[in-house]
């Protein structure tokens, strides 16, 4: 793409990556993604500067491949600019700091209509600006298939940094954000329901709560990651770093298990027993309220809502959009420490959670 | 790569990317890739924490495709590593700043060897340290070819950034670093020819000068650019920014012409000869002196060696490993201002420079 195209719009013919060019994309893509109040160098130079008041940067990297995390025949080019840039934002608001940056860097195909290059930046500026961050670098290259890569970068407003190992006995579990919604809007997506588009967007664009990161941090967390793999798997982490057991109390989950997951738990199971495609195995064996048992898969092994869970000494207020969903105990003799041992260190009501099969369905 | 397969190693068999899963991945290449000293946080958490001194961190980030910068039968796993990250790098020494981490994010083939991917990041963590970073943080994925993306950051240690636009009429243009010597490495390789292997390292193995970057911003360095597309573009580049007119004079780059790029214009264009690849046109209408041309092409107009070029008071007292090349003066009337119009503001020897041709044999 180092060929300098004519002025884009000029020709008045529809438009690709490759007869725009290098430098013309780079320009139209920089006019679309506003480098915020933080950054005292933009786009258009070497690097971008931007401020560091703590004295520290905290800074995360996500790659975005389509064909892996996102079909274009699902996503607009809006949406994957969206997802990828709450993909890194989350990280930065999982150690409690406020995002205030982001770099970017894209591979594009040439054959891929210009506008197409125009909408991603909208929804990277988008959801930048949700975050309260600006875009303020980048590099593009020509490839097969669409690549973004972001990095953001976050100040954690002079507190320390809330990492994954900071979990005690005693300690309160707490989710901000929802959960299972990417996961149900996957489901719906897959089974071909055009209803519940809410859910639908909570997979293609998730929001991330980022300002619930650094409250969480004011409020003393101890411990805290963005959900991006599922609950389970999450806390799973927390629980091998700091070295606890944590136990998830469904009781605290209710209200997160009625609408509109019931709901698209139906639809999806509806459909797919329309077209026939509910197998004898599962009409025989399988479990007593399907729709329960989908929903709950959902809320606790569900990823990439990149909503936050953290852990609280047992005396904190929490902040508002916190809610306590499990406690954490003193990990089983012989069990801390490594990864694998890990994939026990978190029980659901006390035991074990195995997928119901309600989620298989689905896949 | 979501699947946690056995320990590295232990099944003594040859072990790819894709049967050693993400987590035995992600284990492995962070073990070669030390965070170094700036790191709070480094590879594990949501986010990496980065001291930032001065209350400002300088950030760039380059992509590195598989096809487009590198292919693996001329490039090692080590080598393309070293050359993601000097590309980042360099960007940071290029505004001045010392250079403190590096983010990688990595997609690789699941049947590549695993050996490869620990290459990479052992290239990635060598060029890093000798710019005296560490590599922070990452991501990893699964892709059909190899993508590199790095982000660097750096830090102004007290200083402003060095930006593009601040070149004034009567300022020295000088260099640090190596200028031609990665274009004519990359003709050798094209040639087959196997002397001269300092050059194709550098074509392979950039070694930016990362020190002068800080060195040249003490000594008051008005505007500053890592050479990657070509010293006369690059300078167009400043020259536009700061709607001036450089001029470089040959008579300056002559201790650059000689050994080694003399030798290896000689051997590039013997090897083509001997298989009989010179064109009638070129043996009519060529240059006089077609060796002495290619070599000013490649010191000129090649791209790659991520040396650095900046300008300077004229009563500046230059740091060590720079060298003076030309000048700048008064932007030509009318011609100030646009990227296009900057094509005729750098020129040599008071003239535009236009590629002689030795240099288009070897494309």
């Amino acid at each position: 793409m180092r060929r300098v195209g004519g002025k884009w719009g000029e020709t008045g013919i529809a438009e690709t990556v490759g007869s725009v060019g290098e430098f013309g994309l780079i320009r139209a893509l920089a006019a679309r993604m506003p480098a915020g109040p933080r950054a005292s160098v933009g786009i258009g130079d070497d690097s971008a500067v931007v401020s560091a008041p703590s004295g520290s940067v905290v800074a995360a990297v996500d790659l975005v491949l389509e064909g892996r995390h996102f079909r274009r025949s699902w996503s607009s080019a809006r949406d994957v600019g969206v997802k990828a840039a709450a993909r890194s934002l989350a990280d930065i608001a999982a150690m409690g700091a406020v995002p205030t940056a982001l770099l970017v860097a894209v591979a594009l195909p040439g054959s891929l209509p210009a506008s197409w290059a125009l909408d991603l930046a909208s929804g990277l500026a988008a959801e930048a600006e949700r975050a309260g961050a600006g875009v303020v670098g980048g590099d593009t290259a020509s490839a097969d298939s669409v690549v973004v890569s972001v990095t953001a970068l976050g100040d954690l407003d002079g507190l320390s940094p809330v990492r994954r190992g900071g979990a005690r006995p005693g300690d309160i579990v707490a989710v901000a954000g929802s959960l299972g919604h990417s996961a149900a809007g996957l489901a719906l997506l897959t089974a071909g329901v055009t209803r519940l588009r809410e859910l639908v967007a909570a997979h293609l664009r998730p929001a991330p709560p980022y300002r619930a990161g650094p409250e969480a941090a004011r409020t003393g967390a101890t411990a805290m990651i963005d959900v991006s793999d599922g609950l389970v798997a999450d806390l799973g982490h927390i629980a091998a770093a700091s070295g606890v057991r944590i136990d998830i109390a469904t009781a605290a989950l209710e209200p997160l298990l009625g609408t509109p997951l019931a709901e698209a738990a139906e639809a999806a199971e509806g459909a797919r027993t329309a077209e026939g495609a509910r197998t004898a195995e599962a009409a025989a064996g399988g479990p007593s309220d399907p729709g329960r048992s989908t929903v709950l898969d959902w809320v606790l092994t569900g990823g990439e809502d990149h909503s936050l869970a953290a852990t609280f000494p047992p005396s904190a207020e929490l902040p508002p959009g916190w809610r306590v969903i499990g406690a954490v105990g003193p990990a089983t003799a012989g069990k801390a420490g490594t990864a694998r041992q890990a994939d026990g260190a978190v029980t659901v009501d006390g035991q074990p959670y195995t997928v119901s099969g309600g989620w298989e369905h689905f896949r």
